[in-house]
């Protein structure tokens, strides 16, 4: 179990980091103790409806599982559509970028925040295209970033430190990252948001997230280390040697979900923990993107098991470990195109499947009341 | 090649089968001859712009490659969106159903096209989620149907015949409701549509489709045979052997694919491969559903080779045929939900992806116009 929390920092304005600090519960904790099992009871009527509808029973397939999921999350069959949908990009950067892991300047963290802003990257087309709206959350990008309504600051530090050299950030810092994902999780489902997408943008961050993956489900670095945006076998070298480095170094321990994400995490895969845990908490469908959103999911199913049965994988990325980290959470993806951008693109493209399960237990006439026949002799 | 044909029926008012008959020209050798390939320019152009825009390159997997075919099916970079897609729903009834294939009564197609006219089904639901409209086209259901403003009466034949015992239509049937799916697929894009995508609706049509599909591919009837709506292992038994005294009875020659769609196949996957012509006659993308798109658009590429470049596959169904059928034209499906219901749905859930492939070529920055900094040493 994680340790109490004494103090919790109040996230307002654009300088979180600086906010006054005072004795405070322990919100992390609080918010895990919050997410309820789904309801067994809305699965099992919403299993019953899909039997009665005018199709051949099981005949969706795997989109009839997920219209159960969405049943059980939401406490009701048939569950709301999930809509409007919002994915929020976290941001941060990472001193793991100074081992040589990528090929890109670390600047280009920032650089795409401000294409997300203007509308020019792909999660904004997407988003566009599925209705959804776009959020981007600076949770711990290095450079300084300008004011901009679609941008919440949210900053608690200017990214992290070497975690081949120390622990990415310290517990504290850890802890206010997945206070922030709470926050805007909550923030987007009073604002009426009936589906939380995640997306994320960081330099290096996959590598945080192949350590994670290594740190709960024990895999191999070699294994769950994948090439990111496309490296070349000697920066692949690097970035697992990073790895392997990072969990050898620190030990991450799976049952203290904050030591083991301020050793070898990022500042966005905390505060997306939190947006799960958030999510769950506030009964919304959560929909993952790619190998950060698993690594991170890991995360907040270590701080709180039944938070999983609110997630939704939209893809399983060409990232190795992101496959590792489903399957250890138990979640089997949406779609599988070889997708490997992040940002929310491959959730996003998935939202219209999610939507369509919910719209089908809504619309879809039964055998009786169609005047359909059923087949004989079942 | 099909041999010339020397009529064609006008396809007028509720009754084509009784129509004037005239001499003619030969609709569909006349529509296969005007597809034209791909275009080679355009495709060019995406990948150019698809690996200038702000994401590592390749980073959106198999999208990208959607995005390239949509370019070349538009002739254009970047290509227009998919929209307003148009899902035709082309039901026919099958007088193998006698052998036993199926335990649905033969009413349910007419009664699932008053459901569909109703709005009361999946394809319904799903149609309403992604934007589409639904076009229901009887081109050889055996119960008479009411007249509905949303129901195109092209009615060839009141089903086929028993596809075990003799041809399952005639050579002047199978070229009557080819020339019906080229009609429809005309008449949605001079409405306006900007994708067609297959639907269809026939109790015991995944028998039909399964001898297509041998009869195209050289596949075992055990092997390419399926479960279809979920059939017992002695329905399945029944089926196969179905399957196998069709093919071994009329050895379809894959050169001759009227002849080959008249001995084994239905009158919807005459009409869908229609559909698939005409589409690509017409330089849209054709979006195709399940084992029955498949198995007609076998039939569409023997008659005109280019027309594969038009076409998309939805999903892959959990009818073994349907991944024959799509190694055979050489397509790679979208989705992969183990779905089996056909009517159009499998690819309804996919065409946000195609629409999200077209948009992000239409509105993602490129490096240079965002200020993002392009990876180092490439």
């Amino acid at each position: 179990m994680p340790p109490k929390a004494t103090e919790v920092v109040l996230t307002v304005g654009r300088a979180p980091w600086s906010a006054l600090r005072m004795p405070a519960a322990d919100v992390v904790s609080d918010t895990a103790a919050t997410v309820r099992p789904v309801s067994a009871e809305a699965r099992a009527a919403a299993r019953d409806r899909l039997d009665r509808m005018t199709k051949p029973r099981g005949s969706l397939g795997r989109v009839e599982d997920l219209a159960v999921a969405l049943a059980g999350i939401a406490r009701a069959c048939p569950p709301p559509l999930p809509e409007p949908a919002a994915v929020a990009v976290f941001a941060g950067d990472h001193g793991v970028h100074a081992q040589g892991v990528t090929p890109w300047p670390q600047e280009v963290t920032a650089q795409m925040v401000a294409n997300f802003l203007a509308g020019g990257a792909v999660v904004n087309a997407f988003a566009r295209q599925v209705g959804a709206s776009v959020t981007v959350v600076d949770v711990g990008v290095r450079t300084p970033l300008d004011a901009h309504p679609d941008l919440r600051h949210r900053r608690v530090a200017d990214g992290t430190a070497d975690l081949t050299a120390g622990p990415a950030m310290s517990r504290d810092q850890a802890r206010r990252a997945v206070e922030v994902g709470i926050a805007v999780a909550r923030e987007l489902v009073a604002e009426g948001h009936g589906c939380l997408v995640t997306g994320d943008m960081g330099i290096a961050n996959t590598t945080a997230a192949a350590a994670l993956i290594c740190a709960f489900t024990g895999a191999d670095p070699a294994v769950a280390t994948g090439r990111g945006t496309g490296i070349d076998d000697a920066t692949l070298a690097r970035k697992t040697a990073a790895v392997r480095r990072a969990v050898d170094r620190h030990r991450p321990d799976p049952a203290d979900p904050l030591g083991a994400v301020a050793a070898v995490g990022g500042l966005e895969h905390a505060a997306l923990a939190g947006f799960v845990l958030g999510g769950a908490a506030a009964g919304v469908p959560v929909l993952l993107d790619g190998v950060n959103a698993g690594a991170a999911a890991l995360v907040a199913a270590a701080l709180a098991p039944d938070a999983v049965g609110y997630c939704l994988a939209g893809h399983v990325s060409a990232e190795p470990g992101h496959a590792l980290a489903l399957a250890a959470l138990g979640i089997i993806p949406l779609l599988d195109l070889g997708m490997r951008l992040g940002e929310g693109t491959g959730a996003l493209l998935a939202l219209p499947v999610v939507a369509g399960a919910a719209r089908a237990l809504q619309d879809v006439a039964t055998f009786d009341a169609a005047g359909v026949a059923d087949k004989t002799g079942d």
